[in-house]
């Protein structure tokens, strides 16, 4: 299976410009799956919600989301990419699964980070997993990494790649996405943003990363790239880091009740 | 708050050399807590159940444990050291937290790893935090490490430090330990041994990591070393890691069922 990341920089609010750029850089791309940054169309700083309704879009009427899935159905892959979502008198900051039928699903981000949540509802629905070309893959949006629970629920629902639109300024997250990796055995294409906006810098160094924690590829914090690599989605189905030891198998469920209920 | 760990290599079997070992490293030593690693009073890699049987203890009528608490008077310090416990016909790669006042708790190994699954029995204890000079520790034993769920439940109920007696063999647990810190706000102190057992070799690297993936100290793979080091626990106790975001006050428990009950 080939799976891949788009790495750039988003114009703030050029909705057409930004997707016409997506379109131009995956044009031909040889790839199942490629996953699009965070927010990739509107940018990330709005000013405050108004400014961010203006800009976003209900993924059923949206000329962005039909581009795209034009896109994917004449190259034949899916897409995963972030998108300001609205939804009645919600907004949210979601990720999109499409592929060449349409829509496959949403996910809305879970843990909002910073500004986000002055503008942003938090997400409602539950962390799934979808199959593409037989292979489970899940979703979360770029500050989800930190809750080593948005990977685990993905990867205990069978997610063998984990989808990862992001527009990151912190350092953490690139180094901690192996140990995600790592823990639940699992592929994770982090997609980062680069550039600046308003004085934020976005981090880049996208990277692909396989389940012992083998960092596949990396990009350099400022370029601009189409990265795909083909990967062996099998790996993430043997949990065995020892002979004697299976990841999901040896968890001890009946002892880690706090996680969900933590009024203690 | 002046916490350590202890990184030695114990010798297979002999229980009074290694405890005298410790002691001797020990006597004098400025500190509040000092991690000693898995199983240093035994050494780690038996023949079988039998052999294993041998060598492990009652703590409660344990020479080493009273000698281990004689120390701590003298010091004034606190330990926490893995220990094999006999109780009753179950014997458990366990860690004690002995004090001044004597044995304070015991946690049981929840997930054992390779081998030890054929002589251990897997713990039956809750994860659970004690204080110690007002600040409140949680105690895992090595493999734990890999799944997040440990940590994350001793974090959850207070824990400002993460004591981690370890027998590490493989090479990922020091890098991730970071993580483990970041997602938690916490300190950890993983005491590793060092040296080589029927072949076995175990990659020392002891290390202190502060709440924001900050390794404080990392020890070299084969020395033999007595590391204390001045902290301040009020850090874990702040789990905001930008003002609008509180580590565990922006988790989604209600989205986490999985963790718990993971039959789907």
């Amino acid at each position: 299976m080939k799976i891949g990341f788009y790495q750039f920089s988003p114009c703030f609010g050029e909705v057409p410009d930004n997707l016409d750029k997506i379109l131009a850089a995956l044009q031909g791309a040889q790839a199942d799956l490629i996953v699009l940054p965070e927010l990739p169309f509107t940018g990330y700083l709005f000013a405050d919600r108004a400014e961010l309704a203006g800009l976003a879009e209900d993924p059923k009427s949206s000329p962005t989301v039909e581009a795209l899935v034009d896109l994917c159905r004449r190259q034949g892959f899916h897409l995963v990419t972030g998108f300001a979502e609205k939804y009645s008198d919600k907004i949210y900051n979601s990720s999109l699964l499409l592929g060449p039928s349409g829509i496959v699903d949403v996910y809305r981000k879970l843990h909002l980070f910073d500004r986000e949540k002055l503008y942003f509802d938090p997400g409602d629905l539950p962390l799934r997993v979808n199959s593409v070309a037989g292979v489970k893959i899940g979703m979360m949006v770029c500050f989800d990494w930190i809750f080593p629970e948005t990977c685990r629920v993905l990867a205990l629902q069978g997610a063998e790649i984990i989808c990862h639109p992001s527009n990151l300024v912190l350092n953490y997250c690139q180094q901690s996405m192996l140990t995600r990796a790592l823990e639940n055995a699992v592929f994770a294409v982090t997609a980062n943003r680069t550039g600046e906006e308003k004085g934020l810098k976005f981090t880049g160094q996208s990277q692909i990363v396989a389940p012992r924690a083998e960092l596949l590829h990396r990009a350099g914090v400022e370029e601009e790239i189409l990265f795909v690599t083909e990967i062996d989605p099998a790996k993430a189905r043997d949990k065995m880091i020892t002979g004697r030891n299976d990841l999901f198998e040896d968890r001890r469920g009946e002892w880690y009740q706090q996680i969900i209920n933590d009024e203690l």
